[in-house]
């Protein structure tokens, strides 16, 4: 992997004259150790790559190093802050909502802070949603509930009347925590702000409990996803048991890439096959799908399955392209798809099998994080708060080599990060599963 | 509800002459409180169905103690024991074999122990499972594990192969830990026994997760069943509260009656609307579900919905009755039912709803028990093997006003407990979600 | 045990003469099936029992049964209440202030409802403790949380000074949460209402996580406490188990009753010695704890103990009584004492062991109740306010035969449930365990 | 912090020649992305040390990339390997024992595979302690089990004797999972190997719950531990809350360093002060813990303390000097310490308070690992067999820079991971408890 094609280079608002209110820290106690701009994290590395660099004479690419900065942008006492969090529920969303509400309040004395309802419709007029006013108090304890406080919505809307809204209710710094499509628009009102000459901060904070997001190595919510897809999985696995040619069925998230599916399965190792969306498969012929489940049928008398929800998609080629609001092509369900296709096949060869399917997307995704998320939403909304405060703009935080960074939206967007088929995960998987490739010559 | 029209004697195999060797106790230190015959616990506890049963000169309705008899009828050296598993997965079966196993060896003496696989098909020689030597180092930790490790299959099978396997193989005791199915089969097998003047005890222990044997004031796994289904209430409601006219549904085990739909919702109480078999509801019309619904999305634009597997089954009426191999009417989904229903109705009136459908039965059912139902699993199990030791039959193990009690067969088979409409479980439902009657005039 | 030697009649404090609001129940569409005072719960189920009262001409003991009746005695809008949860933690106090919060104010239309803060300290104006406003919006989200938001105290308090208050502030019904002090603190307040010739109603609901309440089959809280204290048992064999002569000692909540350390050593079966306050035993000599546990650990190597706090009391005699300020007996740690003891006792024979004790009591007191726990506490906080509407007063609500009952504080007061050496319960331990008497001759 | 002074070569056995088995992946299907032993990852990942380095002529340190190799040294079918687990217990052993026995087993075809009992002491005769044959079919479903299926001991025994049964025994490979001590224990027996001429590779897999080795960026079961501590906080914190002036005082593991402490306390963020043995703090004078804790109660009236086993010893010097069997210096008992200081010095002020004393450390190191944790587990434990096999010895397995790495263990001993107090987490924790300095000047 090549990381030297994209501009890391962070965008400003303005130059920052203003020392920071947390100089000093808490009660004069501590000085805050400041986070310089030119402190940067290099992106690769791999010790042969850096020799070519070197000696080819070229730059190693980096990122800049996430932190409080000594000097910031925005006068905290004339601030307006907003939030926003946006497309499907992700265990962290309140924690990073709390860290950053607390963050902005106690950090930097910021004491006007917007909450936006219902994601990207909350800007819109014509939906009439609340605004609410975010104060420690309404995020002290919202830590152990799941969902967003602040709700959400999928689906694109007018930038002009988001942007509008930003300038009529006079924000300066606008959090956005959502996946693909919600960075996407925040590239968009971020450009429509530049265009007006607005001095608007837009800071994305990339959520994807897929774990799928280009350049950053762990997203929230992730850990805790697995971690409860493994409840699933023991399910499966006894139900499969139970029954003579028992066979445990579960649909993980997993639109793009299979790293939840694949890590649950490590994780839980009573997994027989991992379907994904990076590895190619087939059902029928000698080395498809139900020849090898056969073959495991009978030699142990029940398997279990686990498939991403983006796995297996060529089944549906040929089939309207139907999309949802956000205008994501709506995946056909390969869950049911395979259930049905299993169960045909079997009853076709007059063998009679018990398939147990299991669905647990929506009780994982609304879920509280764990321990671990909480740390890391932590971490990331008070960064972020950081960056915003000192006047940069059009970026994500994220994680890259165990420190938190910043990530210029464009070097992201429209990418992806998935599964390696060649690399560490998914050898590992091949050899916890003992699955073979799937696929006819 | 009156109790008088079954006849309550536990029948047995002979007299029960031999001296039990768990008399003395363990290490000589305690004498086991032995249970008399004559010891019962009475049926209804109203103290006026009593008056006016004693003015009428009736008898009170009672049943036999369970517990630990003086004297045994079978020879524990030369005693053969079986134990199997029917029907679908409930969270405790292991403890029951556990205790089964560990009270046979341990208690009396027994080491000849027989686990038939996969349900009734293990005593069909045709099937070729695996028969398992049961000993106490192979139940010792099988606690932490849901499921059964003697796996379980639905449908009938021939009586008399059954019986003569039980012949052949020598069993002097059978436990059968099974739902309806398997105890009007137990019935048949002990009736079968019985005509061909064997002496095998078939004891059963009532298994249903729906808490609905008519008789069994509690079934194992009901607690764990509820403790768990919150977990998925409480992310349907996150999830129904996150998106702009949110409805979480769920749809919880209850083929005949509501009671998990019921207590789960009570436990949780983020819930809008239960359904359950025993209460009639409408969707249409003015009262109907729809309505009611609309106007909770008004008022509050989200909304949870409980919904039991056997509920609104009229909306499939006139539909083909299908079965499955145990001969269950296969029910029609309820729950996808109505998630395209409400769909389609919110889509006709030109109202964006967001449903989020979650169906977590399998996940539930596989699970090990809590705390509690083990301790009550391993008291039924026990209470099984002093039951048959003392050489009764034709009985279920029951538990009723606190005690562990014996049921013969005949007074629970083909009856049912059910949600009482008018009573306390039903109206604090309606209390603590608000609903009203959902039956249009 | 013989349950005819207390009257079980409810003292009222007049004529219940309105009709009760909750009359049509909620949109009109059901009626309540209300409770009639004359319907009562047989006591004593045993049938050999009643024969012997019957053939004596002797009435059944029973207890009245809860519930809302027909007619109330105070005017809901009229009204104010007050509520106080009092001694140490225990889950399930939120679920049952939010129960009685709920049923008073959407049930009965009484909005005027205050909270007493940090127990019986909250009615004394010295403290200066503020007093809650409670309504639904504040008792809405707190099931997911331990602890109470009342707080609590421990201690007695001026009766003058708190029958003061309770006039004072115009209180009519009183709820009060709390074990064995404040229910006798409770009689004396409605002592001293009685003589003031005070109409206010004294409703105890009886809080006792080691379920030792005279004629409470069940108090909230147990069976989550059991849940957890078995995942402590769990780790303390995972300790004991690891290391050569491992030995992992628990101590569990009980002060004079072993429910929680019996109940919870059935529960995870991997317990060797149960020490109950009921249950002497002995340290030393050719039977005693010392000589069992030397003789476990070279079978096994390895052991697991419980011990109720309660437990070996006897070791401490001599020594000053020391008392907390609620005037219990303050209890030597029985737990820290073995594991000196234990230590010493193995140094001396020259074996090393490794002990590891674990003590988990304020983690489990301080969580949230698990969902059986919730749907009971639900009931009892909203058949305590049926009771206090009806103008019953002096009464605890309770559960009997599987019915939530009435019961007069006097009957309970003074008196303890405990285990029964030669009961079921015990014997199971003794059987589960392999323990024999621990108790020289 | 400066990574140049050690030596990150990774000494060999001997020339690996003969072609891996797993060569050609499973079933042919796929074939292994084998790793170079020139493939190696950069320690630092700072732009500017980088640049520095660079402009100095100097090399970057880097650690060799973890993996399989396409030779290996020994051959599998006359390899015998031997595992042992030793010092504390910690959430993941059980999962490193499976993933080295399953890589074996089915990755190199080596069937031969011992598991010696309780640490160090399994290797000596005089304590008789047997050694166990480790197959797939022991360790296939540990998974689910905390502590460590071959148990452990504290200590070191005779480096001769341990050599002399490694070799007596024919063991090729030596898997040693253990802490500090068993690490300098493990670089001995390697130096003896060499000194005798002995082909006995001996690899570390490092384990310390907290998170402390030098080198090794996240030590397995450290994420666990965090989960479960909060849990802990969380019961602290509702004690803390219930009672007037109430104190909830947590001890969490931490012998040297705070990690634990600090991110647990990061995670619950109920927590007023962190105490961790990187950081000194006084009890008295105008800025010691009194102080704070006495203005904290003053203005919430309540608060939670996370105290580091290890933080504080200054208060225990001039003590004798106490070492437990493995030569550590026995921590005298901070927890125990402070709830006792701290009672006394609020009694002194006639100050009521109510503390509560938590310390969970056993039931969070007995625990068994969570999701995130298996899976790191289990490239730990794979990498280190493929490490093993290929002929390579005296190293750590490690994790850095987000790749799995092998370390020499000379590079690690004797060193420690602390928190930094001028660094990110421990400043989050300054800025979320809101704790000052609490060291007088």
């Amino acid at each position: 992997m090549h990381y030297g094609d994209f501009d890391t280079t962070i965008p400003i608002l303005g130059k920052a004259k203003i020392p920071s209110p947390i100089q000093g820290g808490e009660k004069g106690a501590f000085s805050r150790s400041f986070v310089n701009d030119s402190e940067r994290i290099i992106i690769d590395v791999k010790l042969n790559d850096l020799i070519t660099l070197a000696e080819k004479g070229k730059d190693f690419p980096s990122f800049e190093l996430a932190g409080p900065r000594k000097k910031i942008y925005f006068d905290p006492s004339k601030l307006r802050c907003a939030l926003v969090t946006c497309g499907g529920l992700c265990p962290g969303l309140n924690d990073i909502i709390r860290a950053i509400v607390l963050e902005l309040f106690y950090g930097y004395g910021v004491k006007n802070i917007l909450g936006f309802k219902y994601g990207l419709q909350g800007f819109i007029p014509k939906y009439g949603h609340d605004v609410i006013e975010l104060q420690p108090e309404n995020v002290g304890s919202i830590l152990e509930m799941g969902g967003s406080i602040l709700g959400s919505s999928r689906g694109p809307q007018s930038i002009d009347e988001i942007v509008d809204t930003l300038e009529r209710m006079n924000v300066g710094i606008l959090f956005m925590i959502g996946g693909d499509g919600t960075l996407m628009a925040a590239t968009k009102i971020a450009d429509a702000v530049t265009a007006m000459g607005l001095k608007i901060s837009v800071i994305g904070i990339p959520k994807t409990i897929d774990n799928d997001i280009y350049l950053v190595s762990r997203s929230f919510g992730f850990e805790t996803a697995v971690d409860v897809a493994t409840k699933s999985i023991q399910g499966a696995h006894n139900e499969a048991e139970a029954y003579p040619n028992g066979i445990g069925l579960i649909k993980l998230m997993g639109r793009h890439s299979g790293f939840i599916a694949a890590t649950a399965a490590l994780a839980q190792q009573d997994v027989n096959f991992v379907l994904i969306p990076e590895v190619d498969f087939d059902l029928e012929g000698p080395k498809g799908l139900f020849s090898a489940l056969a073959e495991r049928l009978k030699l142990r008398s029940h398997a279990v399955i686990v498939v991403a929800e983006g796995a297996g998609q060529k089944y549906f080629e040929g089939q309207d392209d139907d999309r949802d609001e956000s205008g994501n092509i709506r995946l056909k369900d390969i869950g049911v798809f395979l259930k049905n296709k299993i169960g045909s096949y079997f009853m076709s060869k007059d063998m009679e099998v018990s398939i147990k399917y299991i669905d647990p997307s929506y009780t994982i995704r609304s879920l509280p994080a764990n321990a671990n998320d909480r740390v890391f939403c932590s971490f990331l909304g008070r960064d972020a708060v950081h960056a915003g405060m000192a006047g940069k703009t059009k970026l994500l935080v994220g994680r890259w080599n165990n420190h938190f960074i910043l990530l210029p939206m464009s070097a992201s967007a429209g990418k992806r990060k998935q599964v390696n088929p060649k690399g560490k995960l998914w050898l590992s998987v091949l050899g916890a599963t003992g699955q073979g490739s799937l696929k006819n010559d």
